[in-house]
């Protein structure tokens, strides 16, 4: 039977005219179904138009990356935010995170469900974090909170928070609840269940996390990832979204022997337990092959990963995008991937 | 003034006679009081002893890496496990992982309050999820866990838990967080507040996660760390002791050009928000040059990684151990150091 889904990472990358400003964003990796292929568009042009909006405006590469990330949360098709994947006792835990050039820095939330957006907590907390250890009494702001805390924290710093644990849970998303739950817990007197990976004509499978990444004028850049995690995830579950050098990684190389800087970004999609053994975002971003290279020996290296070889099935997509600038004049594009 | 404490950690690392097994202990960085000296000395060698028991047993170096930090949370002068520090809320949040070279695998627990021994649950874990995907339902059993997810988890699979949240808090630390409570947030008519970093005469301060590495009979390292995290820290914070390359290390690496193998183990301690921005265990433990270089160039990297420009002070210590097998014959040691 041939399917009408696809395995694929649905991904857009954009550049404004007459600025140096980049934005790329992904709807994660998994199957996305063919009916629902206009919705996923729309949503993804809705998502770049939202940070180059904001970059345009001269805003940071972060406020760009939140911007992206925003839209597609607030999207109920997305696998992030509200409509995310239900965890094995039916309620949403999110993860999310970001990383920067300038701030050099990070900030994630993991497991958390009563923030509206995961990525304006997470990009709070890097915010904070990057200033270092509190003036008065030496305390060190966190850079990953989890759970209550990290909603606590979010409320306490102005982040829009629900009062109601069910306001991110959507219909669409209780029905594949109940579908996966009967596969894999069947009752006693059913049929032995069958893999929740099993692939059904029309429906989005196994949906992953969602990201972004941007360049502002200032040849700053910022990547980010947010996610609900793997549908029926053990409650508590941490994934790749949350975890530093996993999901996402942003950095500035600086060439010794020429005058050259060069910033790269990466957000990265798939299985999560397989994406952090082997720390995909940071391999990926750090290669100094030419990106093609880049790309593939970075898979190469997933697919050949000896710390996954429990896994007869390996998920993984990523968006990466690298910048040369002139050192000393941030701004200056020399050459874009 | 002079200070009668020290910045130091203390390390201990055992052989036994007549086998290939090797036990190295750490009670954290921070400052140790010489009071309490003895008492240290004591536990450390403990430690040890649990560890070395498991590994002459024919045991596995996981195990023997779990009851030496059993023995360590369970002291309550340490900061991991019973008498951890308190997070702002006068709560325990503890944080723990273990990494291994057979099964080639990693599990961790973040922010947990009612797992006696958070290093138990950390390494069912890792045993759980090195079996892959679970063969009826596909289900990917999760390598990181927090908060309540994390203790049902636990206790669902038979790790010793709690029902009292207060029964990890002892004398002792719920007077070092009045301290430290009065320090950082004087009341209105109070002076200002003055660092919780201030040292005392006599005091344990600011101590640190402990941790661990073994290699056992057949050549096999496993490396862990426990940690109830900085003192006051926000809750929900995760620390580098929960964190995949950050607080604990395990390695095989083949050589192409001969006949030989090595393991090479990381066990690291100081603060989390550092040690997880430079990923200290892995860059440590990932280094080929001579030990003593490679640990010199790793705390050059780690003083000058400019991800931690914002902090003034840094604070990070670690214990090593590499061992180079035969390749093919696991079990024989030709070098270790």
């Amino acid at each position: 039977m041939e399917s009408n889904s696809a395995n694929t990472q649905k991904a857009t990358v954009i550049k404004q005219e007459n600025t140096n400003c980049y934005v790329a964003v992904h709807i994660g990796a998994g199957y996305h179904s063919k009916q629902n292929a206009e919705q996923y568009k729309k949503v993804i042009k809705a998502a770049c138009n939202a940070a180059m909006g904001i970059l345009k405006q001269g805003q940071s590469a972060n406020a760009g990356v939140e911007s992206a990330i925003k839209v597609l949360e607030d999207a109920p098709i997305t696998n992030a935010g509200i409509g995310s994947n239900l965890n094995r006792r039916g309620q949403v835990e999110c993860d999310a995170s970001i990383m920067c050039t300038d701030p050099n820095a990070f900030g994630a939330v993991g497991a958390v469900t009563l923030i509206c957006n995961p990525i304006q907590a997470a990009n709070a907390i890097m915010g904070v974090s990057s200033k270092g250890p509190d003036s008065r009494a030496g305390l060190i702001p966190p850079m990953f909170l989890v759970g209550h805390g990290a909603e606590s924290w979010a409320e306490k710093h102005g982040i829009p928070t629900n009062t109601n644990r069910r306001h991110m849970i959507t219909e669409d998303s209780l029905e594949k609840y109940s579908e996966y739950m009967e596969r894999a817990f069947p009752a006693h007197n059913q049929p032995a269940g069958t893999s929740i990976m099993q692939i059904n004509d029309d429906d989005d499978l196994m949906l992953d996390t969602v990201g972004a990444v941007c360049i502002d004028n200032r040849g700053v850049i910022s990547a980010g990832v947010s996610s609900g995690g793997i549908a029926l995830k053990y409650p508590g579950r941490i994934g790749e979204a949350a975890m530093f050098g996993c999901g996402s990684w942003a950095e500035l190389q600086l060439a010794s022997d020429n005058n050259l800087a060069r910033v790269s970004g990466c957000s990265v999609s798939g299985t999560g337990e397989q994406i952090m053994r082997s720390m995909l975002a940071q391999d990926c971003a750090q290669r100094s092959e030419d990106i093609f290279t880049a790309l593939h020996e970075c898979f190469e290296r997933f697919c050949t990963n000896p710390s996954l070889a429990m896994y007869p099935q390996k998920s993984a997509g990523l968006i990466l995008i690298r910048q040369d600038l002139d050192k000393g004049s941030t701004g200056k594009q020399k050459k874009t991937w």
